[in-house]
Order: structure tokens, then C-alpha cells, then sequence
């Protein structure tokens, strides 16, 4: 079955519909008229990697076949962690982007995660309109006993960071329900949203590089606003925002919490305790220096073994597979990061 | 005169004003009058340093023969380059903006470059509202000659990130004077400007470790719009944005420029080779993680001998001296970033 010698699972699989109409059937009116009408504009990687579009047509990732003989049959994968690229929040209506998280969901239940997933290698993400935070708590208690469901998903393209008291009521859902909270790029700079950092970015390459800023600061609001203290047994995942950031940033806020702390009084201990215990983070798109031991230098500083969870972002990136993706990595790290991490953290 | 067997310059220097009042002695009317009744608000240092306070009375930094006894000659300052804290772009008004950077200069120079500077020991930062571009232009000019300015300081706080093309009026400037340009934190998620990340940050923990993304986000632009490729001899400083983010941020620009490089054409080579030849760091804050030598591990990545230049951040940080803010380096980085990596980029 497999070609990898590797227990894999993959925590960041992105899928698709073959077309908007398999959304927008989901969707009452008004919502369903708004959708025909609307387009979810956002930034697409101009230059896809097209040996990921299904030979039948559709968008890449839309052909759960294909995928199936690309991904996982050929690398191994125990179990594809699903996320959704909805870009739900940067529309103006809080109630449409809420109406379409339902749908979305929806969709999701009855085809990836229906029937065809008898063998149960699909594990999906309920994705939430964070800017309605009673309703996306309503619609995670709705998923949360469904037995492929495993985790929350958040887009990082927000009004304000999630630390914030306004998001209480979805970490109270996710940990009511024992479920991670996965904070992923989508949505940022447009729309009623926030940019990423100062100002809006011009090009997808600054865009891109972006991206590790927006989950850092959503991350840095959380640790700030003693969310882990507020929330003890909640979960969170950070994907795809890159890693190699996290040392730099977490020497920083731990110095800060230092000299500061009796500003933040509800932070208990220092920043970077909270992330060993709550926190986990998607390998892809990892940072890859010329030099592969300053890479494993830097990972090693922020105990990547404990922290890294697999992923491949397909069919987003030019991912091969893991040996191709990732440096080669002391032995004993190999099996945390590309299995049992994230088989602990999602209770796989 | 020393007790410090250290030859130093140090690259940020705060000063301020006995009271406002002297900053609007040089303000012409309508200017003065605003001045009077609009209040530059800003996230403060909710701990200022008290040791910092002169004896004799007024803020930290307001007292020059303090400093000199403090910084200068305790530590044997050869040169010590002031950074102003307008905290102009925030208002509302860029006329206003301009009038007080104007305002400001006039002030540094009668003041601390003045006949009190007879010996040369301070220089001074050209401070400009980089939010009318033609006009800071025209004030990099009108200073330019002055013997005690050394470069043009933009405050972070904005409403675009830099490298877009409102600004090239005042790179120019730079350019044809011959002027580093340092970009430093203040003002960024208040007044006008944009929030340094995905919304806005409730402590000031939070904002403090925000700098770095400042500073990130505007380097970023920086390199993606080709600004070094249309401005070849521009130079740029990074003033207290910290320091270690650069490897992260870098691998990853680089690996996005790579693949992506066809999107951005005027980006003839990685973005690191840019920073190499075109942009200084000041060292404070450095973060200072457990280990010493993961530090030096990550300073040693970045190249850091031939990119740091000391700063002190006087009066803002617990700064005593090198040899406590910084952490035992090799032999042959102390004279580099200590004094002649910022003797050489400032021709002092």
C-alpha cells in the first residue's frame, strides 16, 4: 500500500467542491441568492503546482479518488486532517459568513467525511465564523459528537486578535466538546478584516511570508490575555504559519512577561510554559535554510520534537513527501513528529 | 573618563524635551495652537526605569549633562545617535504631523547638536511625517548639510507598509544626501495608523513584543517592491525591533522569492543578499534566551557581526552596559558591533 517506511498523519490536508453549486445547496435564502451573486474573493498562489489537478478536471483537491491514490495510498497516511479553505470572515454579514460555516460543514459531513470514508482516514475541521462567536459556538456543539469531526478551525483573517474576550464562547465550546482549536491562514488583509501586519501587502510573496505573522499574533494575544489560564484544558493548533519564528518570538514575550507581568497578572508562568502545554504547530511550509543543521539548531531550541505535528498542505504546496519536505532529522524525533504527536493531541 | 575598555558607539539614544512647551516655541500658528490642546497619546512604558529620572527634575532623557554623566561618560560614548519620540503620524492631519516634525528638528538642533555639542558627541535623527512624503523630503533636505545629523528616522506607525510607492520621495532624499534611513517603532495602532497585526493589541506586552513585527513588516515591503533595486545606495537601520526573527524571516522570504520570483521581477536576487548589503540592526532589545548559546547560535545565522550595531535604548531599558546587554560574544564580533559596523554605516 505504502512506499514510505513512515507512520504518518497528515494535519493539514486542504479540500475543495467540485463546484460552488455543491456549497450553495446547502444554503437557505437569503444566504443561498447571496452566494450565487458573491464571489469570496482572496489571494491564490499564482503558480499552483499543477501535477495536483485531477486528471477528470476540477480544482485540485476536489477529486477525493485522486487525492486518495496521491496522497494518502502513496505516502502511508494513517489519517488526513482536512481543512477548509472557506475564507469565511472578511464578508461584511456576519450572518452569511455564518450561514456558509453551516454549509461548508455540511458538505463536508456527507461527502469526505461520509460514506466514502468507511475506512475513516478522512478527519475533518468544523469551520466557524469566529466573528459571530455564539453562533460558531451553536454550530460547534452541532458537530462536535460526529465521529470524524476532530478538531475546530479558525481563519486567521480576523477584526481582532483571538485572545480577546469577544472569542470566549468558541474556546469554551471547543473545550466543553475535548476539541483542538486550529488557527489557520485565510481571509487576512481583505474585506472587513484586518491586514496581516501594518498596512495591507502588495504581492503574494509578501503576503505569503505574512502568513507566520498572523498566526503569530493571534498566538502572542492569546498567551497575553491568559486564555490557557482561563481555558486549562483547551488545545491549539497553529498551522501552516511556518516555525522557526517560534524561538525568537517566545524569547522575546517571556522577556517581556519578565520585566511586565504585573500588567498581565492573570499570566501565571512564563509564555513558552503555556505553549509546551497547549500549543502544537503543522509542519508545512517549514522554513528550509541553505544549511539543514541551522535549521535543526533552531528546532532543537524550541523542542520540536514535542511541538512539530506533520503536515503536507497539499495540494497548496510542492510537497513530495515527508523525506523531500523535511531535513533529515535525528532518528528519534521522526516518529513524534510525523505520528505521535499528533496521534496524542487529537486522540487518533 | 571611562571605566568601559569598550570603543562604542550607540545607535539609539532617547531625548525628550524639558516640557512641551519647547517643542512649541518653534510652531507657527495654527500649529501652536493645536499643539496646545491635542495630546500625542502612545502606549507607555508602564515601568519606566526610575534610575533613568534625572536628579534635578523632568522626564528620562531631558536632562543632557545627566546623560552625559550617566551614558556618555560612564560607558565612553565616542558617538551617541538620537532617536526623537514625536509620535507624529498618528494624528489625524498630516500638515499638523509635518509642522511638529519640523518643530522637532529645529529643537534637536538648537538644543543637544547645538554649541552644547561641542565636542560632537551626539548626532542627531532627522525626524520626518513620512505620511506627506513630499514634504519629509523637503525636511531631509533642509537638514541635510547640518554637521550633527546623521540619518532620517521614520516612526513605524503608518498607514502603508514602506516599500509602496508613496514613499519614494523621501528614499530618494536619502539617497541623494547620502543618509541612512532608521525605521523605529512608535505610533503604530493608534490615531490614524494601522494596528501592527491582526487587530489591535491590549497590553503593553503585547504591543512592546508587537515592535518586531513592525519593523518585520516594513523590511518585508521593503525587499518584495525592489526599493534597494531602485534606490541602490539607500541604507536602511532597524532600530528596537530586536534581532533574532531575522534567520526565520529571512529562510522563509528567500524560499518565497523563489518560487515565486516571476511575480516580482525588480527582485533581481534573494532578499537576504538585499539585507547584507543594505540593512543594520541595533541591538537593543536583544532577546536574551536561557542559554547564551542559543543566542550566539542565531546571531551566528544571521551574520550578526557584520548587520548589529550596539544601541543602548537609553532612557527606556534596564540598560547598565554592553557587558550586561549582551552576552559574551566571540573576541573578534565585540569591536564590529560595538563601534565599527556603525562608524562605517554612518561615516562617523
Amino acid at each position: 500500500m505504502s512506499s514510505s517506511p513512515l507512520k504518518l498523519i497528515d494535519c493539514d490536508v486542504h479540500v475543495c467542491p467540485r463546484s460552488a453549486d455543491e456549497i450553495k445547496a446547502y444554503l437557505e435564502q437569503p444566504w443561498k441568492h447571496r452566494f450565487s451573486i458573491r464571489k469570496n474573493t482572496y489571494y491564490k498562489n499564482p503558480n499552483p503546482p499543477v501535477d495536483k489537478m485531477p486528471p477528470g478536471g476540477g480544482a485540485a483537491g476536489s477529486d477525493p479518488d485522486f487525492l486518495r491514490s496521491q496522497l494518502i495510498d502513496r505516502m502511508g497516511i494513517y489519517r488526513a486532517i482536512i481543512m477548509t479553505q472557506a475564507h469565511l470572515t472578511a464578508d461584511h454579514d456576519p450572518d452569511y459568513s455564518s450561514a456558509v460555516a453551516t454549509a461548508y460543514n455540511s458538505w463536508l459531513a456527507d461527502t469526505w467525511l461520509g460514506e466514502y470514508n468507511a475506512d475513516g482516514v478522512f478527519k475533518g475541521s468544523i469551520v466557524i465564523n469566529h466573528r459571530d462567536p455564539a453562533a460558531a459556538a451553536r454550530e460547534i456543539d452541532r458537530w462536535a459528537d460526529h465521529p470524524h469531526f476532530v478538531q475546530i478551525q479558525m481563519d486567521t483573517g480576523a477584526m481582532a486578535p483571538f485572545g480577546q474576550r469577544q472569542y470566549h464562547p468558541i474556546f469554551e465550546a471547543a473545550e466543553r466538546n475535548g476539541l483542538p482549536v486550529a488557527i489557520h491562514p485565510g481571509g487576512e488583509s481583505i474585506g472587513v478584516n484586518k491586514p496581516v501586519w501594518i498596512g495591507y501587502p502588495a504581492h503574494y510573496t509578501e503576503y505569503y511570508t505574512g502568513f507566520s505573522f498572523a498566526v503569530q499574533s493571534h498566538l502572542v494575544s492569546l498567551l497575553t490575555e491568559g486564555i490557557f489560564e482561563r481555558f486549562p484544558k483547551l488545545k491549539i493548533v497553529i498551522a501552516e504559519g511556518g516555525v522557526t519564528w517560534l524561538p525568537a518570538l517566545l524569547w522575546r514575550l517571556d522577556q517581556e512577561w519578565k520585566g511586565l507581568r504585573s500588567e498581565v497578572p492573570w499570566v501565571m508562568k512564563a509564555p513558552s510554559e503555556y505553549v509546551r502545554d497547549h500549543v502544537r504547530f503543522t509542519t508545512q511550509p517549514l522554513e528550509r535554510p541553505e544549511k539543514d543543521e541551522d535549521l535543526i539548531a533552531v528546532l532543537d531550541m524550541m523542542d520540536a520534537h514535542n511541538l512539530l505535528m506533520f503536515s503536507s498542505d497539499y495540494p497548496e504546496s510542492d510537497f513530495v513527501s515527508p523525506e523531500a519536505s523535511l531535513p533529515r532529522l535525528p532518528a528519534e524525533w521522526d516518529s513524534k513528529m510525523l505520528f505521535e504527536n499528533a496521534r496524542q493531541w487529537y486522540s487518533l
